[in-house]
């Protein structure tokens, strides 16, 4: 896992735009977002699914450094004063805070435009029109119908009460959505068969679910130093969430549940399905 | 034109989300960004490149929706509080004047987003490579290197005098590059020959500058009901411009000799570029 991680930010560094090229600020900006953070749990979950495909390691390199780049951008965006209004990360100044609201605005954008350059400029799968897929899926995952738009959910939601399924509907584009993306770009960059995509695309549901449901368990249990973020921000900007909808317990409940049923679904693949099942474990530990 | 005009708007209507689905605000947000608004000199630029490639109609739609959505969100973003701060576009409030700052942000977001879904999820072009060719190609004109760079520069570069180069590497990429890959997008939705698609590539780069040369001719002459704009922004604002830099008649003469250039680089083409040259003309005379 270190390994992929490692090879991940190697990948992302070659991507973005060196900082001595201009428009200097801006490629600083981007990469100041991008690398050195995170643990890169969308990319470990294209190369693990990109296992069980057979894909060559080169190629989801590329698809984890599109996933994780989009990653970047909705931090980035989100952080921002007219947003959360958030001022650390990662356990250090939000970008907006580094370098001026304007220039973190402009920086997700390009980090998204990225995104897409990285899924388009080069060979990634065995067919073109399947490299297209990719990145239609990668859109409608991240728009207005994906993650924007359960941000959109999300911003509506505050000091809402919403029930469970209204909750799960907002997670479910919010976090959801690029992971379950992840999965399958992961998968589509080698040759799938059409029952272990189904299964696949099965686990990237509830594992983008369970993450979403760990980190409201985090943000309402940590302090602010282990999570490099501002904790107890969701209690304090009044936003649902499982805690508060559920209690600890059951959301604790909720999480073995999630993580069962991800991994029941793996199971007909057997040892190919190893790594995916590993990080199902890892996402509710998050013990890397 | 009009016609181009008319199923461009149509295109436009059909690829943006329903306001009645999910998130609704949204939605609502996004189409308010985009229809009803604009002269679509981007989508006439797609049109008129790709019948020199004998491209069909229903593919430049999907291309012209593509560049227009990426010109709507920028015009979002850029008129946010952060940057621009501007409170009318095209005779109506701007987005986070009507929808809040949040939504506008994510507006832009979800409308980025959605251009490359657009250029992505149906055949385009003969085949499918030439389709991840113009994708790559959008987003590079989009991107850090392209649009969002020159917004970069352009922010850099308030208060500040520019040399004339400087002012023209900024506009090369916060207009320029849009307009060009609009050109380039539509010839490669038909089967352009080499030669064809280097004087189009040529005559986008004259016409990108061409377009900003008479923004600022219009910027310095026009008052704010004409213009459908907030007026002399760019002189209140302390910004560069071609008049600031050269005066107004030798600015009038810049623009008259970029013209000449485009046509020029058109000639060898003959009749098939009619529509191409006569649009050149429509932007500098903006009676359209």
């Amino acid at each position: 896992m270190a390994a992929i991680q490692q090879r991940t930010e190697q990948a992302l560094d070659a991507a973005l735009p060196d900082a001595a090229l201009s428009p200097d600020e801006l490629h600083a900006a981007m990469r100041y977002a991008v690398l050195e953070g995170g643990k890169r749990v969308r990319a470990l979950l294209v190369h693990a699914a990109g296992e069980i495909a057979a894909a060559e390691p080169e190629r989801l390199d590329r698809a984890a450094c599109a996933v994780e780049l989009i990653h970047a951008y909705s931090l980035v965006h989100d952080d921002l004063p007219c947003m959360d209004n958030d001022v650390l990360r990662r356990g250090k100044p939000t970008v907006h805070v580094e370098f001026g609201e304007a220039t973190a605005l402009l920086t997700g954008d390009a980090l998204q435009t990225l995104a897409f350059q990285v899924l388009s400029d080069t060979p990634l799968a065995d067919d073109a029109g399947r490299q297209l897929e990719m990145i239609a899926q990668l859109a409608q995952a991240s728009g207005s119908r994906g993650m924007a738009g359960g941000q959109a959910i999300d911003l509506a939601s505050v000091g809402k009460e919403l029930t469970r399924e209204e909750l799960e509907f907002m997670h479910i584009h919010k976090t959801g959505a690029l992971i379950r993306a992840s999965v399958r770009l992961g998968a589509l960059c080698g040759a799938p068969d059409d029952d272990a995509l189904d299964r696949l695309d099965r686990y990237g549901k509830l594992v983008g679910l369970l993450f979403q449901v760990v980190d409201d368990i985090l943000d309402a249990d940590a302090d602010t130093a282990t999570l490099g973020k501002t904790a107890g921000k969701d209690a304090d900007h009044d936003k649902p969430t499982y805690v508060s909808l559920l209690g600890i317990s059951e959301t604790r409940a909720l999480a073995d549940a999630l993580l069962a049923e991800a991994c029941e679904a793996l199971a007909p693949l057997g040892g190919r399905a190893h790594h995916l099942a590993e990080l199902a474990g890892f996402i509710v530990h998050r013990k890397f």
